[in-house]
């Protein structure tokens, strides 16, 4: 990879560190919009592409029988910090499906929320799956698997029945053979797939849009979109870049996080589709990178984007001492 | 920055992302004995030049004259996790000055350590600056002032009297002139210096051997790195990369951290020093790199070093994802 950089951290007048990657913007229809860096290129989306796993929640039914409201549908496709909204939300959707959080197979972390870590400390709990950042996913896949009538024990494998049509989705919109040849195994103990970015940008623009679907497929987008940008705090939380993104933007875009320096949107008015990778995995840089591409393909919401596009560093006195920017080449022209 | 990539991380199989950076190795001379990437290029060192910005603690008397022990001379050069030995210690350095926390500038942050941040949260209290992982630092800079006979107060601030010391022994150890040109602002509030990578190998080369010192300055040299050696829990905290090779190695090297993917080691036996910097700031890489080069130039240790050099990454059910690995440049030909 010789990506270009995308953003530079500042500090005092220097670039004091640099982060390269590849950035595309493609329309439903395929077309590049807009390419910088190795965008052929495969890349783990993670979690970036929880949105299109979660299209079989609401095309097998599974979300209409056991009665999701709009906001659990968001959180099943959230990255979520473990607030208590986020617990909330996962424990009724387990219960819906007549589970509970044993039939969870994400594995256990504190909150990503360090104020709600610090809560559960102080109320002497420990966390259990229900905080896992992917709770809402594996809730999801638990109704999915419960509205097929199917057992959801091992609904993490490749082959259970349920994942295969999460992989089978996720195939579809991305237009890539998904297959032991580019799997791995996600943080949640899901299957990841590589896939080009440009593919990945695609997949947002068609999802963002309903451009290339079948009417099913692009109802189901179109409900689980508009359910994440009504409820973005369900799919983050408190400060959290996508969720504080689309807080501001309303129905103008949907933003979502994918680990190690991912990111994708769409934008539903113009049917573009955008995704993101800092090589190195930060999430700093890829927040600042997609802050700047929304702000050139959204113009009139670029001063809304600013803080998002330009973020100031504060040091532990409060003192500004540095700031995060886009390369120009990520700028509006 | 056209660095080469320094260390990448895998998962399944693949790359999923990759580190760039610079790594240079030189002796106490000032001869070059490995480089790689844009090693003059000046880069901020901040908490990575802790130990020489502690050198007129001892040569100043201040130390002696505060009766500060090893542990405490340590704890003048940590970036430490906030752990209860480290609030003790911070405590006891400020109290021997007849200071107490409010002398601290350094600001308020939780401890780094989660278990001792969640500790603290269910005691129903709240961190001071003594929780600040520059405490140590800023409690050695209170006893040199203290120790001048001077007013700590504004010892953060470049022209205080105290601070002039600190940035002088800097200047001196990197051979670099330091003033407003290539000043910024640290994260604890006192200045930092863009300082060329190879220079600040060259101090660690002198700091570790003595080499090219005047020999009351060799001697606090070798007061620092030893207590540092012996006492490296307090210059870091549990499970800190640091104060585990520290723990592992002996006194065969003394590695410190700064931040933004910056790492400096001295290798006392042989003289060398070695500086690292990682381009996008992160510190996982410039952790492994630092790895593979004491590995390169400690091979007898190269067996004990190999967790460092190439850690696994385990997920949330502890299933083994991926890994981190130094790039072959790096290795030991």
């Amino acid at each position: 990879m010789d990506d270009p950089v995308l953003v530079e951290v500042t500090r005092g007048g220097r670039v004091e560190s640099s982060h390269r990657g590849a950035a595309v913007v493609v329309d439903a229809d395929g077309g590049t919009v807009f390419s910088l860096g190795a965008v052929d290129q495969a890349v783990y989306p993670r979690s970036a592409v929880k949105a299109l796993q979660a299209l079989p929640l609401i095309e097998s039914g599974a979300a209409d029988r056991f009665g999701l409201t709009d906001p659990e549908i968001a959180f099943a496709c959230a990255s979520h910090s473990g607030e208590a909204a986020h617990v909330a939300a996962a424990t009724s959707m387990l219960g819906k499906a007549g589970r509970g959080v044993a039939a969870l197979e994400c594995g256990v972390h504190w909150p990503l929320d360090e104020v709600s870590a610090r809560a559960l400390a102080a109320r002497g709990e420990a966390p259990s799956a229900l905080h896992n950042n992917c709770s809402g996913k594996h809730s999801g896949f638990v109704c999915l698997a419960c509205g097929m009538d199917l057992d959801p024990a091992g609904y993490i494998q490749p082959g259970h029945a349920a994942m295969r049509e999460v992989t089978a989705a996720l195939a579809a919109m991305t237009g890539e053979r998904l297959d032991e040849s580019n799997r791995a195994t996600d943080g949640c103990s899901i299957p990841t797939y590589a896939i080009p970015l440009r593919s990945l940008a695609l997949a947002f623009a068609r999802f963002g849009s309903g451009g290339g679907l079948a009417p099913q497929r692009a109802a189901a987008a179109a409900r689980l979109r508009n359910a994440v940008m009504a409820h973005p705090f369900m799919i983050g939380g408190t400060g959290r870049f996508g969720t504080s993104v689309m807080q501001a933007l309303g129905t103008r875009a949907f933003v979502k996080s994918g680990a190690e320096g991912v990111y994708v949107a769409a934008l539903p008015e113009s049917g573009l589709g955008i995704a993101v990778k800092c090589d190195d995995g930060a999430g700093r840089a890829a927040e600042v990178a997609t802050a700047a591409l929304l702000a050139r393909f959204l113009p009139e919401a670029a001063e809304t984007l600013a803080r998002f596009r330009r973020p100031e560093l504060r040091n532990w006195n409060g003192i500004a001492v540095g700031a995060l920017r886009s390369a120009a080449a990520l700028e509006a022209g």
